[in-house]
This record gives structure tokens, sequence and C-alpha cells, in this order.
């Protein structure tokens, strides 16, 4: 089965919430998760693993500093994970307050890296999208992307 | 004062309502604000506004047909929109599902044609965005919209 | 093995030229690939392929009406597509003309269809963008993106 | 006359270079222009300029790290910048490679900041990009976004 990391960022903890339901909905396709705090993680770990999900809170409509530098830094590996399944989420304030473009931004950080990300045809479209607290649909979404992320890393093994 | 023109598209009718409050908005500025079903709006009339708002919804992520049909054709006045002041609005069914990238779809067509657009520091940053029959805060935010647009292309005159 | 179908829109003969370097790629997998110029594909079609690589002029920084006018309607088959893989690529006249934003509205059509996008770590990232005639350099990267495509839906067969 | 601020991020020398021809455009128009690298910027120099123009190398298809991190501590301004006029540029290895949609990520973090952008209509539409050392072309495109910034700057005084 395939083994997936989910990197993220959180200060008030919404983020962190949805990290840990993308983690069930991995788990839930037999799939192993682990989650990382972007302070935690090492650039090596981004090598051990078959899908990488990355969550973010919205600030200035793309993802968070600390997750952009993670990934600044991961230049040292380009390359090495073209192939592996990506995916992204993002909490924000308020409706219409940048967390769709900042699921892109993070999706389009995946690509640059040759990642694949798959979409979904109803919901959330992109990657998760969650304002405020992680709300029934919003930790159904999450549970959701792991469960998309985890299941295409398998069939990809 | 300024004359602005609020172009869009509406199948349900959430598009057209968000239209009328865009141009309450533009009025409450001394503004003059015209509405126009885009299959009814002429290519000439881009050119007789001080600033166009563009509204849509969201189908697979960016703007409507018809309104990219409409902005493919206006490319016989390519050059003649520089200057203007341009605004974006987009109604989708679902949070998540591709509102914010439809606003920034057309958000992007404007800069093609060299128009201005300005961002709002609270609420909806980049155009208003608003899921299902616009409620109590979309409605304020389309007005916000128009007041913006109407103020700056006040100011421009 | 699997079926691709490269759907592309060309006024001036550039992005066809893409479309069949971009078939070639496909083919040298082992994989099928049809062409079909968008006014003459139909929804059915979709239905068919493993996968679907669409390509488009740029028009006001995003993919052309006829393109755009095509997936609206291929909402008769919403959430049937979920599962292929996509790619996109785009002509433009100019660097810095929205060649790269046209590419991302197409990836972010397909994936509100559900459908699955590869990046690529060298060159271009998000699928093709070629500025005028097709030269060496875009040629060699729409066969890879063909390549992409047709060994990732080999794999997911 | 404006005060606009040119704020940059340069590993290579790229982008710094850019930022000296974009201050050449600015001051054309009789605005003063003053260049800070982001690591010697204050964000309290935020404040004292009419317009700010931001500039970044193309690392995983946004900003780079160092500029993010400076806009996201410039949250403790946040609405103090609207109204102000924004640009943007950036350098990249590749065409295709992200620097348009680089550009885009810093015009939506201007616009977050309720900032004014201006497109232009004829080449370089969002914002200025460079592949590479920026060649004639790109200086000449440089001082164009200098110039366009300045201009509005001025008139919105």
């Amino acid at each position: 089965m395939a083994k997936i990391l989910v990197v993220y960022y959180s200060r008030t903890g919404h983020t962190g919430q949805m990290a840990e339901e993308v983690a069930v909905g991995v788990r839930s396709t037999g799939a192993e998760a682990d989650l990382c705090e972007v302070s935690s993680c090492t650039l090596e770990q981004l090598l051990d693993y078959d899908g990488i999900i990355v969550g973010s809170p919205t600030y200035y409509g793309i993802t968070a500093g600390p997750i952009k530098d993670f990934f600044d830094r991961s230049v040292v590996h380009h390359g090495k994970l073209e192939g592996k399944v990506g995916g992204a989420f993002a909490s924000a304030g308020v409706l219409g307050g940048g967390s769709e473009t900042t699921v892109m931004s993070i999706v389009q950080m995946l690509l640059v890296h040759g990642m694949i990300v798959q979409g979904q045809a109803r919901g959330n479209h992109y990657g998760v999208v969650s304002i405020g607290k992680p709300d029934e649909t919003a930790i159904e979404e999450c549970r959701q992307l792991g469960k998309r992320v985890g299941k295409l890393a398998n069939k990809l093994l």
C-alpha cells in the first residue's frame, strides 16, 4: 500500500484539524498516512512517500510563507518527486478571501515538481477549502481528498 | 461623473441579481450605471463607458462561454479600453466550486485589455463571490464592488 | 493500451501543429491518439477516451471561446470523466502574453471534471506554452506532454 | 508627484536588474522611485509610498519565500495600503516555467491589500516576465511597467 505524507502549517489549529481529517481519508483506502507540521518536516521525508498532500492557511491569496519556504528549499530534490501524487487544502477566514487561489498556488507548486494532481467533479474541485473552523462539509471534503490521493497512489504503486 | 457598464450572463438569475446590486453600489457614488445581459451588449458599448464590471456564473472554474465569446470578439477594440476601470463578480453552486478562479479569470481578461482593477482589503478581495442565491453578505459585497469601481472611475475622469 | 483524444482550436495553424506533435508523443508510448478540431468534436467522444489533452490559442489570458463553449456543454457528462488523464497546451503571440494562464485555465477545467493532471519538473511545468510558430523546443515539449499523458493513461488502465 | 517603492528579491541579479529598469520607468513620469531589496525593506516603508511594485524570481510557480514572508508580516498594516497603486514583475529560467503565474501570485497579494493594478494591452499584460538575463524587450517592458504605475499614481494623488 502507498505511503502518504500530509504537510501542513497551522496557527489557529483549523488547518491542523483539516490535516487530521485528510489523514483519516487516506487511511480508509488502506494507504499509510503520516502528518508533519512544516517546521518539523525534513526535505528527506519528501522522498520517502508516494504522495504528498499540502495544507495552508490563506495569507494574501497564496500559500503561507513557511510552506513556500519549505518548497523553495525542496529544490535540492527537484525532479525526484516526479510521478508522486499530490493534493492541496486551505483554510480561510471568509468566503471570497483567497482560499481557492491558495489551493491553486499549492497545486502549481506540486505540478512544478512533476507531481500528479486529481480534481473532483462534485464539491471542492481543486482541493479542499474551509472557511473558519472546519464544519461537517469541510471535514467530509477533507476525507474525500485523502481518499482520492490514497486510491490513486495505491493504483500507481 | 463616470459612466459604468455592468455586463453579465445569468441563467438562474443569481448573477443577474448580483448585477443589479453592483449597479446600486455604483449609483451611490454619483456615477451612472447601465446593465446589459451579454447577449444584448454591443462591442461599441465598451467604448462609451469609463468602467466595465463583468459578472458570470462559475462553469468549469472560469468565466462562462458567452462572456468569453464576447471578450474574444472585443479584440476589435483592443487597446482602446486601456485605463478604464474594471471589476468582476461570480456566482457558484458550492464553496470551493471555482468561484474565485472564475473571478480571477475575468480579472485577467480586464488586465489584458489594459484596464485598472482594485482589490479590497476586507471580505471579497478580488471581486465578489456568491454561493447560490445571493445572501445579505453577497449583496453588501456587490454594493461595495460597485462603489469601489464608481469612486475610482470618478477620480480618474 | 490507452486511447487519448487531443481536442484543439486553431485559427493560425500554430495550435493545430502543436496538437499533431502532442499526438506523436502519445503514440511513442504505444497509446492511440486521435485529433479533433473542437468544432468537429462530439461530446460523446469525451467518454470514449482514457485521456483528453486540450489545446487553445491565448485570447485574453484564458482558453478561447470555442473551447470554453465545448466544456460548458460537456456538463451533460459531468462526473463521467473522473479519473481520466488530462493535459493542456497553448500558443500565444508574445512572451508574457497570457499563455501560462491559458494553460492553467484549461488545467482548472480538467480538474473540475475530476481528471488527473501531471506536471513536469523540467521545462514547461503545467503544460506546453509556445510563442508564435512552434520552434524546436516547443515541438519537443509537445511530444513530452503527449508522452507523459500516454504513459500515465497506460499505467492507469 | 507620487513616490513609488520597488521591492524585490534577487539571487542571480536578474530580478535586481529588472528592478533598476522599473525605477527608470517610474522616474520618467516625474514620480520618485526608491528601491529596496526585501531583506532590507521595513514594513513601515509600505506606508510611505503611493505605489508599490514587487519583483521576484520564479520558484515553484509563485513568488519566492522571502517576498511571501514579507507580505505575511505586512498584515500589521492590513487595510492601510488600500488605494495605493501596485505592479509586479518576475524573472524565470525558462519559457513556460511559471513566470506568469508568479506575476499573478504577486497581483493577488496586491489585490488582497486593496491595491490598484493596471494591465497593459500590448506585450506583457499582467506585469513583466523575463527569461534569463533581461534582454532589450524585457528592459523596455520593465520601463513601461514603471511608467504605467508612476502615471497612475501621479493621477491618483
